[in-house]
């Protein structure tokens, strides 16, 4: 099999390769358990309700194997394509023969619906059939046949079956024929469609899917918009002129990740000016500390600079899933650390939010501060981010290694095993860690049959980390955000990487106002809150941190396996929430009285798994 | 000419009577000049776009006097209706012909459009009458018909006339046949028409009005619901049962007045209980320091418990009027002086914000903080903010002062002259103050015939205050938020009272983090903010304020007698908004570096009308 999420093989700028999904298997106690999870629980019960709520019906009625009419929001298709997708990736790591046979199924029963002509769309069919592309803006067409695409593509790769592909090209031949050099120029309101048909022609060697995708790109920004011409849509200004992540955060990632493939494939400066910029707007003015994405509800969107409200983050799961896709891309491109930094950043403390640990109920937004309301669905009417969770973590074994000649990258840590093919070279790595909770990580390297380079990313949450081969220390400085290369590792040889993990307090910059006098709370990879049920002894909305708070691991109740954190702290008084709202300061006043409480902070991916209360991220400090 | 905001000669519950608009004539150098720019700019350009956007020409079309189809939004109507109260207002404190010309020809084309049988929208004309009253939670015919009626109560009792009195006693009875006790229950998604029908009750005497008000009251609430069964239409239970400010914030104020209305003319110790508990709940939890209303931009909305954004609050200008209304209804049932209280300082701070010093621009949203993009425009697509803040200004003069008996009860300071009839009495004051500057109040009892009660309100930020009568100092103590009653107030007495006018420094409740660390500045009733161009040497996003900081009043360049404050306070080193979003807290660190400069605040009804540029109302404190 080889079933890598972008096939970059042949792309001519790309830094590194990525690896086939199935070529690392993780084996530690926080990931795999809950890809194992998703596999057993959560992809049978999206089939189960892509079937209940009409999502499959609506193919065999446009079949015509079924009576009846379109059910739903005009855009549900792209959810059976994404369980597909997921289904596919899924199948990639572990087969699964009765998984496989309702992929089969589905996959015909999404074939039967086709059109003569390639179209695809069970939402535009009979009556509505006159309308076919003509809103793009609005419609999600071109977005719904990206998901297919993708779908194809990983089925393709997981299987080595055509079935999805072919529908996948026929539809992408309608596409070209109404969107290439010979029809019209057309941008889709919500981008997705560029990087699948970038890794359709990845996939297949034919270049109109890479020159279609291009197309796209270069249909935003247009005089007049022809998706709206607005920021909401990234249409207010050429890709090449956009300067910040901007309006809907998922389309602006997607879109991004788009440019990003199209960026692997050709020589186009302008673009990668572009999106250095965004990527710096990105993560200096407008991600959320645990990588979350999108300030607004209006809009599902980005706000201006600095505006990261907590209450009502938006940051919808989806929008952290499309910045793991476009990072890592962004990584493959440049090769450099810090987008696969921000990965690893997003995957523990975006992402993983969004769905709950028994793999059943979901986040769409995902809030960093909450009076204990906010609550995961077990679905949703527009259901765009369960399957979405679902094919990330599919694909999540992918994302822990890439190569470029004799090099090998390890970009992410967790117990698992790697087979690699380097140049002329095959590596067979065994990797024992306790990664997310402790910073050890020994790799082995179990087969090398030629003395090979291994890169380790070097996080940027361990200044001071170290690395011994065979038990000697090596001799250079490890720069964090940086890869440390040891060259000429050879079978046998034992790596050991220490990353310091210490409790970190993190400040906002002082811009950010509704961050201003508090600190949030990491340990590694993850951002901690706290949840009010591992805090009896105050709400923990009067709780207050030491900025010298020494922080250490500890259990949590009802929460196996999963490492909190400890101190000592301090609890406001008076509790609770009387008092007047506004009161005069009195600056001779005594400092507010205040009761010594024991802290403690949970991982935020794991809140909202046990009983419903307040929750806080950004702890307010106490001197 | 009687024409009092209220009639509430004979509301049994009524704790005052409310007093005749032109009874009170403003002269202080704040709000008269600018009533008469509204009169003089406001009205005239407001007459103006109603007609170029086709709002007048709707009831032509509906007539059939003009060919053509409805255009705009499906509510325009209401803010012809609107435009025509703020014109009746401003006939009964200043007759102006030309004026009341317009108000003639405007009442004529409105009346020209009602249908045989009463009904009056002109949407809902032509092929869309079949559609009359069937979708009330979301077309707001019941709200349309509500500023109708409004505006021909205010009509009838500025002018005398009664032509839009019958217009809207027409329209009603059209309302009681379809929801009277013969017709169905029903609550429109927008409330208004409650408060309406009862001040048509009162101007006309017939008790219909009073007992559909109260039906449509009562509708609200009931499984499943009528108006939505949501929070978001205050629909999610019945009005005795609700116990907090929710959903869409002008539509909850306006359901509240509406209920405070049917209160002071009916025992309904229910919906009192609700009353007090919905305030208590807006006051101590949900709202701004201004008096906004209004968290969330989705659904113009309330939020939860100190859930109050500065950046993106939407505080609404209308929801602001309409806490006035609220309040000024609430003050009119219960003789209690809070009422009155932030009925101030929501005018001072929440509603004038909503227009600019010339007249002609208007704000919908209020943040609290803003990068210097959110400018006042000249009108909205959906404009119901521009005649709302006219005819709050309209009606001003009348919320000054209110009558029990032989008691006369001053509720605001302004420079003034009022004549009232007191039981048996006329009393004839003069009333020299330089509020909201200065906090010294000289009332002169020029006309008595008969001594009287004055009671004067001692707002909540006025502690220590004093009164004197001729020169002799009163001995009791005047507690703030109360109304300090004088006995036995003769002809020709002086009466000086002493608000002390300090600086205050607020702090918010520790559960706003928005807010935590940082402090408003408040002066009388005045709330100020920092505005870029007062602070040419730091950008105001840098500025820390000193929790002891001492400010003195000052004047600002291009705001001629607006006062503003200076004080000395910090600035953060580095400037500017660079650096990384979040980074380590090294509690060991000094604190940063901070260089000195003058802080300069501008009240914060005056902000934005000079250059663009960065503005806070809350300022991160240092020590």
């Amino acid at each position: 099999m080889n079933a890598p999420i972008l096939a970059l093989q042949r792309s001519p700028h790309a830094a590194m390769t990525a690896v086939s999904v199935d070529s690392v298997q993780l084996k530690d106690r926080l990931l795999q358990p809950l890809r194992e999870t998703i596999r057993t629980v959560t992809l049978p019960s999206q089939i189960e309700l892509c079937r209940n709520t009409g999502r499959v019906r609506n193919f065999q009625i446009a079949a015509g194997t079924v009576e009846g009419k379109f059910e739903g929001i005009y855009f549900n298709d792209s959810d059976v394509y994404k369980l597909l997708e997921a289904l596919a990736w899924s199948l990639a790591s572990h087969p699964d023969a009765a998984l496989e046979a309702e992929v089969d199924e589905l996959t015909a029963i999404v074939a039967s619906a086709q059109q003569p002509d390639g179209y695809l769309n069970t939402y535009f069919m009979f009556e509505r059939e006159k309308d076919r592309f003509s809103n793009l803006r609005d419609m999600h067409e071109l977005y719904c046949a990206g998901h297919l695409i993708q779908a194809a593509v990983a089925h393709h790769r997981a299987t080595g079956k055509t079935t999805l592909l072919q529908v996948a090209v026929k539809l992408s031949e309608c596409l070209w024929k109404h969107f290439g050099p010979e029809g019209r120029l057309a941008a889709c309101g919500h981008e997705e469609c560029e990087m699948a048909l970038v890794e359709l022609y990845r996939d297949t060697g034919d270049a109109r899917w890479l020159q279609l995708a291009h197309r796209m790109v270069q249909a935003r920004g247009q005089k007049p918009g022809m998706a709206g011409g607005d920021r909401y849509h990234q249409d207010h200004a050429p890709v090449e002129e956009q300067k910040d992540v901007t309006g809907h955060a998922v389309r602006q990632l997607y879109l991004a990740s788009g440019v990003a493939d199209l960026l692997l494939e050709q020589e186009l400066p302008e673009y990668m000016q572009a999106q250095l910029a965004i990527w710096e707007n990105f993560v200096n003015k407008r991600i959320y500390i645990n990588g979350g994405a999108g300030a607004r509800y209006e809009g599902e969107a980005f706000g201006t600079d600095y505006e990261l409200p907590n209450d009502r983050a938006y940051a919808e799961t989806c929008a952290a899933i499309a910045s793991i896709m476009w990072n890592y891309r962004m990584l493959h491109l440049t090769g450099e650390a810090r987008f696969a930094d921000l990965m690893e950043i997003t995957l523990y403390n975006a992402a993983l939010p969004g769905i709950s640990l028994d793999g059943k109920q979901y986040f769409y937004e995902n809030p960093l501060e909450n009076d204990g309301t906010h609550r995961r669905s077990p679905w949703f009417g527009c259901a765009c981010c369960p399957p979405n969770i679902a094919r990330l973590l599919g694909q999540l074994p992918g994302m822990f290694a890439s190569t470029r000649a004799n090099t090998l990258f390890v970009h992410l840590y967790a117990s698992a095993a790697m087979q690699l093919n380097l140049e002329n070279n095959r590596v067979e790595l065994e990797i024992e860690t306790d990664m997310p909770w402790q910073g050890k990580v020994t790799i082995r390297a179990v087969r090398a049959d030629a003395p090979f380079t291994l890169a380790l990313r070097i996080p940027h949450w361990a200044p001071g980390a170290s690395v011994s081969v065979n038990g000697a220390d090596a001799d250079s400085t490890l720069q964090p955000n940086s890869y440390a290369k040891l060259e000429n590792v050879g079978q046998g040889d034992v790596i050991v990487l220490n990353l310091p993990m210490k409790t970190a307090l993190l400040a906002s910059h002082p811009w950010v106002s509704c961050n201003y006098g508090q600190a949030a709370v990491s340990r590694g990879p993850l951002v901690y809150c706290l949840e009010q049920t591992d805090n009896p002894d105050c709400d923990v909305r009067d709780i207050l941190l030491p900025v010298n708070a020494s922080f250490e691991p500890c259990e949590l109740k009802n929460l196996p396996g999963v490492q909190g954190l400890k101190a000592a702290g301090a609890c406001r008084q008076p509790e609770g929430g009387s008092g007047p709202l506004h009161q005069l300061l009195h600056p001779e006043a005594a400092p507010p009285a205040v009761r010594p409480v024991t802290i403690t902070a949970v991982p935020y991916y794991a809140w909202a798994n046990r009983e419903a209360g307040p929750m806080r991220v950004w702890i307010p400090l106490t001197h």
